[in-house]
């Protein structure tokens, strides 16, 4: 360490106490990564407070040195947007844990950054209440995480994404500045800072309590698993069930890769090894509704060419029905060394031709790639299986994956459908967005944090805007 | 006239030709005030451009010499977010009035901002979908007065207010540049700055092409009209329509005063004149839920107390259950020289004690109030009659409208649903936000205009942030 970061650490522990701040170079390590497998990044030092004025005390603190910060939760995204590269400091949030308040008659929670989204679910399920969007990493990942990301998840068809769950925020700017944007009753009127926040990726500061929505636990939930012979005809049935008018609550797709390795693994479920794809449809709400929906889904599956269509009778069925599609993530890991999960939209009418193209890239660069997708609403996850340590295969993912965002974009798509741009993304966004569209998202960011110190260099491609604010990595 | 602002008006005829510039007192005049009865303002002059390269050039034009604008749609609007004092510009978007595309595959359209609601949901129509936000004046208001206010009507209840049907928008700043925000797939990731646009009230700059989500027309809808001897006991019977989980598409609300208006009028609806209340719910979707989700709906206003319930069983009955509703406006309109629209928010539990609150309110300063309102969200609309040119009642109508915004934040709502703040509720601002906040808000508003020329003196109190902008009324 420097002396400089000693003195900063010195200073950290001061508010903190010292045990919540980590300067060993063995323990920096460990935060060196998140779920991104082509990026690391090493901070100066980590910083765990444990309030909302130990945040602002901390920013306060680091914006009077010009030190740049990195807010973090659970550590599971998949852009990058959690690294920090020293001078930077890494702010941990995963001490507030708390949840603040459950309002069951408003429907609503108030909760700490750190709070893990499957803690949060379970505890609004006491008052028959839920906590809706519910990303493959809910067990682990953080609602503070979440709404920086603007988080999805297989229920995010019919529920919509954090974005559409978050009522009101407090949030510590750069400057250590508290501020409250939104509001808990949640009706959105003037410039609608709330909304603007989530989805930010830490680059407007850090949320130190977020109000929720929740909402009824559907008193009906039905599942079905159809399996096809075609990928292509997977992506019909999809088409037409949403045509229909039929809003599933989940509507998630897995091809033939994906199906092998969920069945190779110790998390089988059942599925059928010989299917180009299975379908996943599950619909919830009241009794009537729900049994007429899944009949016609089941109906729409067989005219699209479905073999076998199995129900779930049970809870412990409909688990078991879940189980791979759930666990298909840490299946794919295990294959290979590591696994870049891709993320783009495309428009649902062009599913069935986006997919076909992206199996030609994946054979063209002899990569392996693993589609298990939220089907319901274009957000495709083409899953790529690499080993980091052959450069060659390295070089390959990154021109893969470049063309496979291509065929998205042109398809009437875009870059990312819920895990961000981070770093990973910024050298995508000129396929969306102008300079002088990149310039005006720079504004915006520094009407938040004029200092540019909240997690610099993430979102927007370097170069494309005004260089980023008094501090940038010399 | 002056000399400045002889020579602004031949320049601007330069762009948009000398017949859409309209400079003369008695033309100004009527361009004197929105739907808002209480302020009024005449603009330096009104220009009408026809498309996004002349808005672009009139703004541009603008710029060059420091004169704020404000843009217009249909002049509909309820707190004052149209006016235009001179030497502003009034920038009316009416000529604009091009649907540009209907992409029936992918459920959207891209429209200018100056079609008009209706015209937009008649022609989506034609391809079995609709655009859902519905306000109450939907058969004037535009597309582009829609997004500045972040509009909603009755059956955003189901649906969601406008910004959740708004994919992307093409953006011309105040200087005249012109910005691409969101995207046509409608995956927010990054600072959602379509979301940020929607809402802004004209103080961003001017939307010029609008891509709006379209949804399927549901194949059956059901509405039914139950009449409550006591207000207190339709709001409970609101209470637990929703605590069951039953999404209505509607769920609306008109007490006795409102009922005696609609009858004594053109547009009697055969409401019941006795009633303390009436609520019409209405659900749509598929058939067997629908039926299932009515018939519990009218069980649960019958245990609450109801009368009678009328159900429509055919299009044209339903038309008439609803026309007391739609028509309520316009017949309050004719029983005094004016009125005030209010609007607020509250969390649904509170609806039957705010609503005696409210009440009371109206007694203690002799004024009649009437209640029209979206009560399954809890948007309460109190409506003022009385006489501007009475000013004794016109000072008793700003004190019970502070009161009643004071009633709805101390219940835990704010202080709009659905109008905005123009130049009406900025004296309200404080109830909600404190410095900090309302700076915040300035300097994001200052990321898009730094010129301050857009829509000046809205939304934000005078004073309560950093002097605003290069320009301001001297």
């Amino acid at each position: 360490m420097t002396h400089t970061s000693i003195a900063l650490a010195e200073e950290l522990a001061g508010i903190v106490g010292e045990r919540f701040v980590r300067t060993r170079p063995t323990e920096l390590l460990t935060f060196a990564a998140d779920g991104l497998p082509t990026h690391r990044a090493v901070p100066a030092c980590v910083v765990f407070p444990g309030s909302a004025s130990e945040v602002s005390a901390v920013l306060a603190r680091l914006h009077a040195r010009g030190t740049p910060f990195v807010a973090r939760g659970a550590g599971t995204g998949l852009s990058g947007g959690a690294l920090a590269e020293a001078p930077a400091v890494l702010v941990t949030l995963t001490r507030m844990g708390r949840i603040l308040a459950v309002d069951a008659p408003n429907r609503r929670a108030v909760v700490e950054p750190g709070v893990v989204n499957a803690t949060l679910a379970r505890e609004a399920a006491r008052v028959g209440l839920h906590y809706a969007p519910d990303p493959s990493s809910q067990s682990a990942c953080t609602i503070g995480g979440n709404v920086a990301e603007n988080a999805g998840g297989p229920h995010c068809l019919k529920y919509g994404v954090t974005t559409n769950h978050i009522l009101a925020l407090e949030v510590v700017r750069a400057d250590g500045e508290r501020v409250h944007l939104g509001s808990a009753s949640g009706e959105p009127w003037g410039p609608d800072l709330a909304g603007l926040f989530v989805g930010s990726e830490g680059t407007f500061g850090v949320a130190t309590a977020i109000t929720v929505r929740l909402v009824p636990v559907p008193p009906t939930v039905r599942t079905i698993l159809a399996d096809f012979t075609a990928l292509r005809a997977a992506g019909e049935a999809v088409s037409r069930i949403i045509a229909e008018g039929i809003v599933p609550a989940a509507l998630e797709m897995m091809d033939r890769s994906a199906i092998g390795i969920v069945e190779s693994s110790v998390y089988a479920a059942g599925y059928p090894t010989d299917a180009a794809a299975v379908l996943l449809v599950e619909c919830d709400g009241r009794e009537g509704a729900v049994a007429a929906d899944i009949a016609r889904a089941e109906a729409i599956c067989r005219e699209a060419g479905a073999g076998t269509v199995r129900a779930a009778r049970t809870a412990a069925e409909r688990e078991r029905l879940w189980q791979g599609r759930k666990k298909a993530f840490g299946a794919m890991g295990r294959i290979s060394a590591d696994l870049l999960v891709q993320d783009a939209t495309v428009p649902r009418s062009a599913l069935p031709d986006v997919l076909e193209r992206v199996a030609e890239i994946g054979r063209r660069h002899a990569l392996r790639v693993t589609n298990v997708f939220h089907a319901g609403d274009g957000n495709l996850h083409p899953n790529l299986s690499f080993d980091a340590a052959d450069p060659d295969e390295l070089a390959r993912v990154a021109v893969a994956s470049r063309e496979i965002m291509e065929v998205c974009v042109a398809a009437g798509g875009t870059i990312t459908g819920e895990h961000g741009v981070g770093v990973d993304k910024k050298k995508y966004m000129d396929l969306v967005f102008g300079p002088d569209d990149l310039a005006l998202m720079d504004a915006v960011r520094g009407a938040f944090d004029p200092s540019g110190l909240a997690n610099p260099g993430k979102v927007i491609p370097d170069g494309a805007a005004r260089p980023w604010g008094p501090w940038s990595p010399a």
